[in-house]
């Protein structure tokens, strides 16, 4: 496994497995990986010959005062999981690398951006189209591998590859859970025993929604108001949103459909912010 | 020559290209071409195996109000051009298959995009460049090339390929002129006998300028109003802007550097709005 951390060296290394016609599985992370990055991994490797992982704390997607400094990082620990699955490449590069001095250029995917997340993190999407649209271009894989718990990320990429003309192929992977129902995240290493007790709160609420569509409830706002309910019953938890989004366009709705509905929340424990969701029909 | 209207159409001719190891030279336009376009096209025939020529009046770079519907058009013409000067393919698509229906994504070049004649036009440069990064994701080519008549345009397109890591060399190539000074411009077709004899107020103010210039003038301020003062010499005409401004920042500049300097104008005649510039250094 190598570890690169410039783009000429990449290219070049990429370079090699192009001429030898090896097809390019591609991971983009922010590092400090759980078993949610690990799948993506793990597809990418049994879908392509060649797998390139970049780990890399994109500045662009935290607002002022957001978590930036505290998201966790290990990159020890990262490479040693990554060295297990005989990934190719792992490409780290600081932020100047990135972002080089006079750094201006920014994509953005229209509204799709200012809903759900997009609303209390008002620069994030464009941070993250922007991150990933530089990565598609520097490493052009064949595929690139997102999971699901950030469902709107992987829409809004799936919509930016497609409306910039890019040829790459998206796959969204399903979201990994803790056995007791709790949503993978790196942040969830900065929960308090306590935090993580209540984190609990939006998995368990999305659950108990997804029992009751399933029992044919189809009224979008009563299943706001039951999953808020249910979070509410926690200490030490706020809501930050929870709504119920078209999956193709991001629209709220009025009436769930079982092929294209999300529902989706995201909740305060503590300092750290924490999202889930669910998803009918197919990101 | 063939002439392409899909992008997968597009897309499975270049492949033929560049299965056979060619070079593929790029030059994007909005049509009713002249020599100033002609020559972007001799330099790609010079330099590439392969030549593509898009035409496509984009509707993302003209504002609300502007001359989309009056911009001069004449497919016939340029496809005879094109074909004396042996392109492989000319590019011509409807506007639905650049913007189907939905479309949302845009980038900017941030403040590049605000300044000379993004001020008079706010969202011209975000569609320069989603319309161009859209091109150069299509047709992926070695060179792509553009007239330094649109300085700002081509000084955004190398800033926006290098800041979003795209592997493809930008050409600038220098201004073609009518024999007695007029910058090219497929606008200069909308311009009635009288206006015509007008819109060399702008050629010629800058001509005196670099005259000005060359005997060691260099203030910007006083390049800028002798600018003014020249062009106001002429009826019919009103000033959009005059401005000096460094060639690697598009930032304001007070005194003028020999290897840095850009001189750029804008004009109105009649209901035309016609530009021309000239450099001190390279783009």
């Amino acid at each position: 496994m190598k570890i690169i951390e410039t783009i000429p060296q990449l290219r070049e290394e990429l370079r090699k497995y192009k001429a030898q016609g090896n097809t390019i599985g591609f991971v983009p992370t922010m590092g400090y990986l759980h078993q949610g990055h690990l799948s993506l991994v793990e597809q990418s490797k049994k879908e392509n010959d060649r797998t390139v992982v970049s780990i890399f704390v994109n500045p662009a997607q935290f607002g002022p005062g957001e978590d930036f400094d505290r998201y966790p990082r290990n990159l020890e620990m990262d490479e040693r999981l990554l060295k297990e699955l005989a990934v190719d490449v792992v490409f780290y590069p600081a932020v100047k690398e990135i972002y080089p001095g006079g750094y201006a250029t920014y994509v953005e995917v229209g509204k799709w951006g200012n809903v759900l997340c997009g609303k209390s993190r008002p620069t994030h999407f464009r941070g993250v189209s922007t991150v990933v649209l530089k990565l598609l271009n520097i490493v052009s894989p064949t595929c690139a591998y997102f999971g699901r718990k950030d469902a709107q990320q992987a829409i809004i990429i799936k919509k930016m590859v497609k409306d910039l003309n890019l040829e790459v192929t998206i796959h969204t992977i399903p979201i990994v859970r803790d056995p007791d129902g709790l949503a993978l995240s790196s942040r969830n290493a900065n929960l308090s025993p306590e935090e993580r007790k209540v984190a609990l709160s939006l998995s368990r609420a999305l659950e108990k929604a997804k029992t009751e569509i399933a029992h044919g409830l189809r009224d979008a706002s009563a299943i706001k108001d039951l999953i808020r309910k249910e979070i509410d019953k926690y200490p030490l938890v706020t809501i930050d949103y929870v709504e119920v989004v078209s999956l193709d366009a991001l629209e709220q709705i009025k009436t769930i459909t079982l092929d294209n509905t999300l529902v989706a929340g995201a909740i305060w424990a503590g300092k750290t912010r924490l999202i889930d969701n669910f998803t009918l029909g197919e990101i």
